[in-house]
């Protein structure tokens, strides 16, 4: 295994945990990996891990942050023309999904948050409440949250298909043809008009929700 | 607990442990659902849930089959006018997941699928070799198979927001609305000219896809 989680400050040893972590936060997600696996997968003991990170829940925490400033990346977006905004962020969102050094982290939010409320708080946290509901509200729509949530829905759903279960054709499609499959969804999601959708008595998420 | 998963024919002891394993794989997926936890929850011993099913796995498989017939959904769909199969779809896997019986085999897929091979299986099946690609095929567009991935990515990428995250608002939105929303996505996906994907020489899969 290449040893490739280190990050600037981080000791050798605290380096060694956080990559052998986010790699098997990436391939089990949180609940089927444990303090003691993430200790021999780093060849440490485990008093080292929960030295270094308190606790399973606070390690998650630690390495599965993404590098990527959403404000940054909405500003960007802001300043861009609508009209393109489809493609822009279809393109965006691929291509943080094929970033060798972004995968194992969005993998193990996607694989952690099926079942874990805390990675799912992580995951609804992407959905709506940062960068892309700031987007969408800037152009003045009505419904921007909902919005900002179908374009994430899309796009989680086109990285469950292709990165999380590699189903073909769809994983081996080369990106450019998928941007261009894929961004009048997106487009008509983010600006076009769409009917307001009323509340309904019953929260459909019901028992089978993770909160 | 109610003790809704008895099925005819099967003996009471066998529905209880029937009913609980689909009740804990669909709260916690496959790998952190235990034999043992499955028995306990049953009122059963260990040993009784495995003279029933062989095994966790053989266990699984038994309970998560969708009382669904594809093929005959496939049918009804193949004889109905394709401007309306957008609108049709969604509706039709909307009424799945908002179906109490059904939606505790769909969370348990969805939930396993994201670490367990098997379940992942299952799940690739759903969007690919049943179905939806028969359909698509009989209108004679190109690529079906990829249409009919591009429609079950957009209805899982809505079904983890809606029903898994449980998002707000879009957890709340009554069921028609969203079906206005959707409807022309998949409808495009299904009969609209796309482009022609061509092949990645490296597949995106790569190392983090479940196989």
């Amino acid at each position: 295994m290449p040893r490739t989680g280190r990050r600037p400050g981080e000791p050798a040893t605290q380096g060694r945990i956080a990559a052998a972590a986010r790699e098997l936060f990436a391939e089990r997600g949180f609940d089927a990996t444990s303090v003691r696996a993430v200790a021999a997968h780093a060849g440490v003991d485990p008093s080292l891990v929960l030295h270094y990170y308190r606790s399973k829940r606070a390690l998650f925490a630690a390495v599965m942050q993404l590098p990527v400033d959403q404000w940054a990346v909405a500003a960007d977006l802001i300043d861009a023309d609508e009209s393109t905004l489809g493609e822009r962020i279809v393109r965006f969102a691929l291509g943080l999904w094929e970033d060798p050094a972004l995968r194992p982290a969005l993998l193990g939010i996607v694989r952690s948050a099926v079942t874990d409320p805390k990675a799912a708080a992580m995951l609804r946290d992407l959905f709506s409440r940062q960068g892309p509901v700031v987007v969408i509200r800037s152009f003045g729509r009505p419904d921007p949250e909902l919005r900002a949530e179908l374009v994430a829905a899309q796009i989680v759903g086109l990285a469950m298909a292709r990165y999380v279960l590699g189903v073909e054709p769809l994983a081996s499609a080369d990106r450019d043809t998928l941007v261009e499959i894929v961004a009048p969804t997106i487009q008509r999601y983010v600006s076009g008009d769409l009917p307001r959708a009323r509340r309904r008595r019953r929260a459909a998420g019901g028992d089978g929700e993770v909160t």
